[in-house]
């Protein structure tokens, strides 16, 4: 193979053939292929796509370009959540634990955040004494022990797709739906996970701006799963405003353990994670139907069983099991501020890339990779879409241990919140769901 | 200017400015910025294309990033010649000294061969004794004295150019439009011509394979031109089987010296020959219009006066201008070998590619840059489009060093060569030509 005529077929809209497309990432995993050329193919990929053929060996090679975890050692159907992720998108943190608390094993690898916020991985090294990265003898025990572990997704796993993917991130080639959907599906696989539930969000907030994108990317991963024998599921929830309350790592462990313990939070992250766990319950035959797998999880949070769960998942990785009933023992910056309405009236909208951009001004996010994040810095978000506002009113308090950062991250706030003379109506969160089988809308 | 957002805007079909234009390419030349996002970007245009204001910016851009050559000592409207190329193209090696002859003065920067033929340059150097890399004194000097000098590309003329191309030859990026103009346009304008004509073929044995394309890059040329200030004129030109007759350095210019002489050589090479030479002589202000310059011209090959300009630039330039009346001078390679046609019948067609492939296998041309060729390889044609052929009859002869080439070569002058029972129709030669006026069809 040459790898220039593998670029002019896809230039030129010609299907390429498995082998093809495993020498490519072989090849390109092993240096033997320059970025330049590898850079070309991609922005090929973007104009001509890539049929569900090639989606799943571009998928499947990348899985077998490093180590596989193997989970067969563990009882029961493990099911892998993946989140395309979003502003204050704390879902795993409360999913995780609720899940396992149902008897489902939650087998966890996480990335760090790079953009606006931190990543799993980043919130939960703010529980003091939080290890992130366990050996796989110890994530394995873990996991046999209370049913739960997190860890940080090593270099090992599927090499090919950090590889691709920082060669996309410079030049152009990140939003492409095969290369999206080959990317997560190649991790979940390599992961080791027997199912995968993907949470695929649309909206002002999300990666996917249009619910058409968002069912055409989970469409992609579900057909990925099918074609290489891994059940899949996605459900298809809109973002519009950020999902929680809070927006930084600190402040996001925080949220969690209030959904975990029923003492607030906001009510769309705790339906979220009810939504996605009970297709969870039910994809690993813990529960009859949704309904039914949506009343034990409901059950299980009122009943403090999930809060519990969460308590052992800390304790079991070093962390101070105390910090669910103690605050207080969260690190959290000194300098506190609040941002108040400029006017009376309805909030209009929420640009969740503003509130996360200004989250990330105050020091909870990265603007480059590596960078030093202050995981206790963020923001809360005091007002929600729809809301009545009287002028002077709280939109947010700001946390900070740099004070000069505080007229900056007040700017982007007041910018992404739009205030009107009229009520607006709250978009659905759950849009529906595709399997296999086809799209079910809600 | 972050590069990722150039490829960005021209992947989502932003039109670039002059300024971002200049500064990739001033920044692509110093290092600054890695093929790989080149590549991206190249691939973007590919899909894209760009406005006739981008194609002009990236053309200027890059005729600036080297060395430009100044004619303005040199008396006279000096008129540029750029063929697009294709198998046989001998035009160069005949309309040289017959312009010149007429009294338009030839500054001529070629370049050599990659592919089936050599380029120019290399045909020059099969000629004992001559010099293709002249100092800019020299050249100078040549031009006022003779009235023609040729030389070879140096590095330093549009150095941007010779990266690019190069890269988008191992990207799949070398067949778009806007691509191919600037490039041509580019070396030209930094080579100091007051006008430019361009020789654009298409058919089977082009770069261009329909009349659309042709006229398409046709007009792209003549747009940049018309925008940067130099007035530039296209003959477009079917080529459908091998120009001239001869393939190869050493016959190629034996094949020149024909036309010159008025001794033979192919119809179709004069013709394209007087064409454009006539339509320079306008251009220059040497003759009131095509037809009296086409009658000129005439005159000179008839009255042998371009072969003694043509012994003139042989001499000026070190080689041995006896070669114009002694044929036994230029190298030819000893091994001869006839190719009898297998059938009678009619030649239908004549896949100019396989016939420059069969030459190149012989040594006349380069499968990789660097190579060594032999200037005494290639081969002659002796049938043409049309033409009736009886069992046996020659239809080539091969010229090599290495016998055991000639299977291979036979075998492909066989198969480039289809006979069939009805008599094929010669397409015309000379279709139209494109100027800042429009298209005028012939």
């Amino acid at each position: 193979m040459r790898i220039v005529d593998t670029i002019l077929d896809k230039r030129d809209g010609r299907e390429l053939s498995a082998a093809v497309i495993n020498e490519l990432i072989a090849s390109y995993t092993a240096g033997e292929i320059p970025d330049y050329q590898m850079a070309a193919f991609l922005m090929a990929v973007y104009f001509r796509g890539m049929t569900a053929a090639e989606t799943a060996a571009l998928t499947l090679a990348m899985a077998k370009s490093g180590a596989t975890v193997d989970l067969g050692a563990v009882p029961g159907v493990k099911v892998d959540k993946h989140s395309t992720g979003g502003v204050a998108d704390t879902t795993t943190l409360v999913l995780a634990p609720l899940v396992a608390a149902a008897g489902v094993p939650v087998a966890k690898m996480s990335g760090r955040g790079l953009g606006f916020t931190g990543g799993t991985i980043d919130k939960l090294e703010a529980i003091p004494g939080f290890r992130t990265a366990l050996s796989s003898e110890e994530f394995l025990a873990n996991l046999g022990r209370i049913g739960v572990a997190i860890t940080g997704q090593t270099a090992d796993i599927a090499p090919a797709d950090g590889k691709l993917y920082a060669l996309r991130d410079v030049t152009a080639t990140i939003e492409s739906i095969p290369l999206i959907a080959s990317s997560v599906m190649s991790k979940k696989i390599a992961a080791g996970a027997d199912k995968i539930l993907l949470d695929v969000k649309t909206g002002s907030g999300a990666f996917m701006k249009t619910p058409e994108q968002a069912f055409k990317l989970a469409e992609t991963m579900v057909g990925i799963g099918t074609l290489v024998g891994r059940e899949t599921m996605a459900v298809i929830s809109t973002m519009h405003e950020p999902l929680g309350l809070a927006v930084g790592n600190s402040l996001e462990v925080a949220e969690a353990i209030d959904i975990l313990s029923g003492a607030g939070g906001a009510p769309e992250l705790r339906e979220i994670c009810l939504t996605l766990g009970a297709h969870m319950l039910v994809m690993a035959g813990k529960a009859a139907d949704f309904a039914a797998g949506y009343r034990k999880l409901q059950e299980l949070l009122d009943g403090k069983e999930a809060l519990a769960k969460f308590a052992a998942l800390v304790a079991a990785q070093g962390g101070n099991p105390d910090v669910v009933a103690n605050r207080a023992l969260l690190p959290l910056a000194a300098i506190r501020h609040i941002v108040a309405s400029p006017a009376g009236g309805f909030v209009q909208s929420v640009d969740a890339a503003r509130i996360g951009y200004a989250a990330m001004i105050l020091g909870a996010g990265r603007e480059y990779k590596g960078q030093q994040i202050d995981l206790g810095a963020g923001l809360v978000m005091h007002c929600r879409l729809g809301d009545k506002l009287a002028l002077g009113q709280p939109l947010a308090t700001l946390y900070t241990a740099d004070p000069t950062k505080i007229p900056s991250a007040e700017a982007a706030i007041s910018a992404a919140i739009t205030i009107g003379p009229d009520k607006a109506a709250r978009p659905e969160l759950i849009l529906g769901t595709v399997t296999a089988a086809g799209i079910n809308m809600v």
